[in-house]
C-alpha cells in the first residue's frame, strides 16, 4: 500500500483529461491530498493548495503522486527533476506511467539515499493466467465507453457507491492506475501482456457466490483504434452480467485522434454487447451514462432524457445525478430467480 | 540473428499443435535443419534424423530451438536440463516461450561459461509506439481465423510465395516465434504490451509507395475468448486492404477450449470486416485458406470447392493446392486505378 496523505503533482499540463489521475484522487480520496503542485505554465487546477513538495512535506504528506498522463506513458526531464526534489524533501513517489522509475538511474538512488520508496502502480503482476472463458458464478457489472477517457471510473464507481447505500455489497475492480491508486489494489491493464489481457480480468474478478456485484472499470473503447484490443480482452474476461455504457457528448472527435470521429451511440452498444456475448451469452445494457460536466443542469437533465427515450435504457450522469436510474434497472433484473442461487447465470456454449 | 543451422526440439512432447515452431522452421528452412531432438515418450516427428545435442553439434549445428509451446509458455524442468545440455555440446540456446531464457539464472550463468548465446525470441521491442490509426499508402494483407493455430503463418507465407513467384514483391511480416525465426524479423505481438499492439504493427507494416504487398501474419482470433485482444488490436493496425480467413476444418472446439465451438465461417467473416472496417473501411475480405491436412485429397478439393461457392469468396488449401485462386482474387483488385499511385486506399474516416 501506497501512504498517504498525498501530494498531487500537475506540473506543466495544460490538458484536464491529461491530469485525471491526479484528479481522481482529490475527487475519491479528499482528505488524503494536502496540496496540489503545478507549475506557473499550467493553468490548471484541482482546488487545492497550490504548494510545492517542501511545504508538502512540512504539512505531513508523505507521497508525490506523478497524477498525469500522456500517450506512451513517458517520464520527462521535468518529471524527473520534481520527482528528485520531491525525494530530496523526504517523500516518496508514486507514478501511473508506463515508463517505470525504477528503470530511472537517478530516481533509486536517489530514493535509495533517502531511505523512501518508489512505486510504479503500472507494474502488471506477475503469473498471470491466460483466460480460460469458464461460466463463473457471481453477478458483474462492466462499463464500456464510446471512447478513452469519458468518464468510466467515475461512473464505475457512483455505481458501487449507490448499490452500497442501499445495503447491497458491491466490490470496486480497478482496472487503470487512477483506480488502483484509490481503491489501494486492481491490475493496470494496459500494461498487461497482450496474451494475458482476458485472464488478468477473470483473476481480478473471481466467481463469487452472494448477491453482491463486482463493478469493473472499464478501459479504452472498441471504437478506438489505439485501444480496442484492451477493451476486447477486458470484455471477454469480465463475462458481465450487465455493462453500463459511458460517453462525453461534449467530445468532438476521439481521444487524441482528431480523424476519427465517435460512433454512433447505439452502434456502441451493440457492439459491445455482440462481442461481449462470446463469453457471456446472457449480458444486457443496463443503462448509459452520461459526462454532462460541460452542459448546464437544465441541458445536462433533457440530455439524459433525450437519450433515454431514443435507446430505451436508464440514462443519468450518475457523478452529478446520482446513478439510481441505471441501478433500479440492475436490481429488477436481480430480482429474478437466479440471485438466490450460486450457480452461473450464464452458459459458455457460444 | 541467429545464427543457423539448427537443431529442432521436440522433447517429450506428444502434441501436435504444440510443436509448431519446430514444424515450421523444418517446412520452410529445411537446408538450415540438421536433426531433431526428441525423448522416447515423444510420439511425433519432422521427418528429421532423430539426434541429441552432441551429435547435432558434430553435425554443424550451432543453435538448439526450442520450437515448442504450451498454455502460458513456461519453461519447465525438462527443458531447462536440455537447454543445459546444449549448451555444454557449444551450442546457442533460441526460445520463444513467453518466461524467458535470460530469467533463469543457471541458463545464463552456462552461456556465459560455454561462450554461447541465449535467443528470446518473445522479447518485444522496446520503444513501440501507440497505434495512431493514420491512413498509410500501400497494399497490406492480414490473415484472419476462426481459432488459434489454423494454419494463419503457413497461408501468409504461401501467399507471399505466389505473390513473389508472379513478379510481385511481397513482404512476409512476421507477428509470431515461428514466423520469427523464419523470417530473421518481426514483432512478437502476443508478448507486446497491450496499450501497444496497434502501434507495434503500424511500425511493422509502414507504409509503402510500391505496388507490392505487405503480408502480415494474424494470431488468435476474433472469437478466441483468450486471445481475442491481440487479434482486435492486429487488425486495428494493420489497416488491411485485404483479409484471408484461415479455417481448420477438422477443429472439433476452440484451442484449449472445449466449452467453446468454433464459429460459424460466415458470421466469423462479417465480424474480422466489421472490425478492421474501422481504421481500413474499404477492407475486403480475398479468400478462405482451409487446412486440409486431415482429409484424402479429393475430400479436401470438394470442401474447398463448396466453402467457395457457400460463401462466394475464392477457397483453397495454399500449402496443398498453391495460393492461386486468392491471388488472382487480389490481383484482380490491384488492377484497378490506385495500384499505379501511392495515394491511401482508404481514408480513415470512421
Amino acid at each position: 500500500m501506497i501512504p498517504g496523505p498525498f501530494l498531487l503533482y500537475l506540473g506543466h499540463s495544460d490538458d484536464e483529461i491529461g491530469i485525471k489521475t491526479s484528479r481522481g484522487l482529490a475527487a475519491f480520496r479528499p482528505d488524503d491530498c494536502v496540496g496540489e503542485w503545478r507549475h506557473d505554465d499550467c493553468p490548471l487546477t484541482l482546488g487545492l493548495d497550490r504548494i510545492d513538495a517542501a511545504e508538502a512535506r512540512r504539512r505531513g504528506a508523505r507521497t508525490l503522486v506523478l497524477g498525469i498522463a500522456n500517450a506512451g506513458g513517458r517520464l520527462g526531464a521535468d518529471l524527473i527533476d520534481d520527482a528528485l526534489l520531491a525525494i530530496e524533501a523526504g517523500m516518496n513517489v508514486a507514478s501511473g506511467l508506463h515508463q517505470r522509475l525504477h528503470d530511472e538511474p537517478r530516481l533509486v538512488a536517489a530514493a535509495q539515499a533517502a531511505g523512501v520508496q518508489l512505486f510504479d502502480v503500472r507494474e502488471p503482476p506477475r503469473d498471470l493466467p491466460v483466460g480460460n472463458g469458464l461460466a463463473r458464478a457471481g453477478n458483474r457489472l462492466l462499463t464500456v465507453g464510446t471512447d478513452c477517457s469519458v468518464g468510466k471510473m467515475y461512473t464505475t464507481l457512483a455505481l458501487a457507491g449507490t448499490l452500497n447505500a442501499r445495503g447491497i455489497r458491491a466490490d470496486f475492480r480497478a482496472t487503470g492506475q487512477t483506480g488502483i491508486l484509490i481503491a489501494g489494489s486492481g491490475v493496470p491493464l494496459d500494461a498487461v501482456v497482450a496474451d494475458f489481457i482476458a485472464g488478468a480480468i477473470e483473476q481480478l474478478s473471481p466467481a463469487r457466490d452472494d448477491d453482491g456485484w463486482d463493478m469493473i472499470e472499464g478501459q479504452g473503447s472498441l471504437f478506438h483504434p489505439s485501444f480496442a484490443g484492451v477493451s476486447t480482452g477486458l470484455l471477454h474476461g469480465a463475462q458481465p452480467r450487465a455493462l453500463v455504457m459511458c460517453h462525453d457528448p461534449s467530445r468532438a472527435h476521439m481521444r487524441g485522434l482528431p480523424h476519427y470521429r465517435l460512433p454512433d451511440l447505439r452502434e456502441c452498444v451493440e457492439a459491445n454487447l455482440s462481442v461481449a456475448r462470446l463469453t457471456a451469452p446472457a449480458v444486457r445494457m443496463a443503462g448509459v451514462s452520461l459526462n454532462t460536466a460541460r452542459l448546464d443542469t437544465d441541458a445536462a437533465r433533457r440530455l439524459c432524457a433525450e437519450t433515454a427515450d431514443a435507446l430505451g435504457l436508464p440514462c443519468t450522469d450518475p457523478y452529478r445525478f446520482g446513478a439510481d436510474p441505471i441501478i433500479d434497472e440492475l436490481l429488477q433484473w436481480s430480482a429474478t430467480p437466479r440471485s438466490a442461487t450460486s450457480t452461473p447465470i450464464m452458459t459458455a456454449s457460444a
